[in-house]
C-alpha cells in the first residue's frame, strides 16, 4: 500500500467533549489538505487504523475536535498522496460543475503545471475543447503576445488560479458569453496588497459571469466525483504529476516555492510513511 | 400625448439597400437610447408617423439602416421619455432575471438616485427585501462606515453601477453566497485608466457569482417586461424621477453632469416636441 509521495500524518481523533476539549492555543499550526491515520478515537465513526483525508494541521499528531471535516479513505490502490490533489474535488468541481464547458470551446488554463491546472487542462482535452495552458512567473511578460496568437477568436472559458496582471489580460481577450471560474489567485497571496484589476467592465460588455469556486460546497458530491476520477486514473486517461518534499521540516520551503513558481505539479510534503 | 420631458428625435427610416446606402462617414454622432418619429420609410415594418424607441444618434434627424434595432411604441398614455428609462429593460432584467433575489434578502444599490438605481431600489422593496441605497460622489468617503452600520450581517445582493472604490468596499462586505450584478461602473468612465479592484478573492472566499448585465440580451423579453412595468406605473406602485435638459445643445453638459454626480434621476434631453 505504501508508496513514494504519500502524505502520512498520524492523528489522534477524539470525540468532541465540550468540557473536556483542550483549550485552543493562540499558536495554531498552518492547515492544508492532508492524509492521516487514526491512532486513537472516541468517535463512533472512526476507529484506530482508519485512513482519512481532509483539512489538517501541519504537524505530526493532531487532536481532531470536528471529525465531520474528515473523510474516510476506502480506495488504497492509488498513492495515498493522491487524496491531497487529484482525488481532491477542486479541479473537477470547477471544470464540470461551475464552468460546464462544451466540446469545441476555447479553454485557457493558467498555472497549468500546478495541482489544479494540470487536471483542468486534461479534463478540457477529454471534453474535446481547444486548450492552451501557461505556467511560470515569467508568463506575465508574454500574456499580451500569447492571447492574440493562440486565441484569435477569444477565450470561452478561463480557469483562474493566478490573478493580477494575468486576469486583467484575460479579461481583454475573453469572448462574448465566455465564463471565468475563480479558483484562486496565487500571484497575489504574497503581496502586502493585491494588485488592482482594471478591466472588469468586460464582464457586462461581453456578458461574462465570473464565479468563485469554494471547494467545500462540493464535498457532498465527493463520491460521484471519486467514481469518475478513479476510473480515469485506472484507465490511464489522466496523468498526474507530484512534486514531493521529504519531512515536515521541508514544508516551509515547499510553500515558498509555490509562490516563486519553482514547484512542478502538485506540491506534497511527506510527514511520515506507513 | 405630448408632455414635458419627452425625447422627440424625428428620424427618417429607410429600408436598407446595400448599394444605395450612404457611405458611413468617420464623423459619427454619439449614440444613446432615444424616442423618435418616423418621417419617411422604405421599410415595410415602419410607416410615416410611427413612434419608435431604441439606440439612436444624438441628432435631429437620422437615416436608419438597421431598423431591426428599433421598437415600435404602442402605449402612449405615459410620457414618451419613459421609453428611454423606466420603460427600458435594464433595471428589470438586472434585478429579476440576473439577480433573482428572495424576500428578506439584504440589497445594496449604489447610484440609487440614477436612472437604473431608483428602479432597482423600488423593485427590491416590492419584493420585500431590506434595501439601502447611496448616491453622490462623496459617498466614497463614507463607504467604510456605511456597510458595518447598515449591513451588519453583510450584503446579499449588490447592484453594481459605480465601480472603483465602491466595488472594492462592497466586496469586503458581501455575505456568503451573495451575488453581484454588474450593470455599469459610472465612476470609471471618465478616468484615463480604470481604478484597480483589489478584493476579488472574496468571490471564491464567499462563493459570490459576479455577472455582467448586457441589456440587449433581454430585448426578446421586452413585451413580458412592459406588461409588468406599465401596470406598476398605472397603479402608482413605481415612482420615477427625470432630470430634463432642454434642446440638443444642452446634451454635452448633461452628459458631463452624470459623471460629476450632478443629475438627479434619469437624465433626458429634449430634442424636439410633437
Amino acid at each position: 500500500m505504501a508508496s513514494d509521495g504519500e502524505v502520512m500524518n498520524k492523528q489522534v481523533i477524539l470525540k468532541h467533549f465540550v468540557d473536556g476539549a483542550p483549550k485552543e492555543s493562540d499558536m495554531l499550526p498552518l492547515e492544508g489538505f492532508g492524509v492521516a491515520k487514526v491512532v486513537d478515537s472516541g468517535h463512533p465513526k472512526f476507529k484506530e487504523g482508519d485512513l482519512v483525508w481532509g483539512i489538517v494541521g501541519w504537524e505530526e499528531y493532531s487532536v481532531i475536535k470536528n471529525p465531520e471535516s474528515l473523510f474516510k479513505i476506502h480506495h488504497t490502490d492509488v498513492p495515498l498522496s493522491y487524496y491531497t490533489g487529484i482525488l481532491g474535488i477542486t479541479a473537477w468541481a470547477g471544470f464540470y460543475k461551475v464552468a460546464a464547458p462544451k466540446k469545441g470551446e476555447n479553454v485557457y488554463v493558467s498555472a497549468a503545471s500546478g495541482a489544479v491546472g494540470q487536471l483542468v487542462g486534461q479534463f478540457a482535452k477529454l471534453m474535446g475543447c481547444y486548450v492552451v495552458g501557461s505556467a511560470g512567473k515569467e508568463m506575465e511578460l508574454y500574456i499580451y503576445i500569447l492571447f492574440p496568437r493562440y486565441f484569435p477568436e477569444g477565450i470561452d472559458l478561463y480557469f483562474e488560479t493566478v490573478g493580477g496582471k494575468m486576469l486583467d489580460a484575460v479579461l481583454l481577450n475573453m469572448r462574448l458569453h465566455g465564463r471565468i471560474v475563480v479558483c484562486g489567485m496565487i500571484s497575489q497571496y504574497y503581496l502586502s496588497e493585491p494588485e488592482g484589476i482594471h478591466n472588469l467592465m468586460n464582464l457586462p460588455y461581453k456578458r461574462i459571469p465570473m464565479e468563485g469556486l469554494a471547494v467545500i460546497d462540493y464535498f457532498p458530491q465527493y463520491s460521484e466525483f471519486l467514481d469518475v476520477v478513479l476510473a480515469l486514473i485506472r484507465e490511464e486517461k489522466l496523468v498526474y504529476l507530484e512534486d514531493i518534499a521529504e519531512a515536515i521540516e521541508s514544508a516551509p520551503a515547499a510553500l515558498v516555492g509555490l509562490f516563486s513558481g519553482r514547484s512542478l505539479g502538485k506540491q506534497v510534503v511527506v510527514v511520515a510513511r506507513e
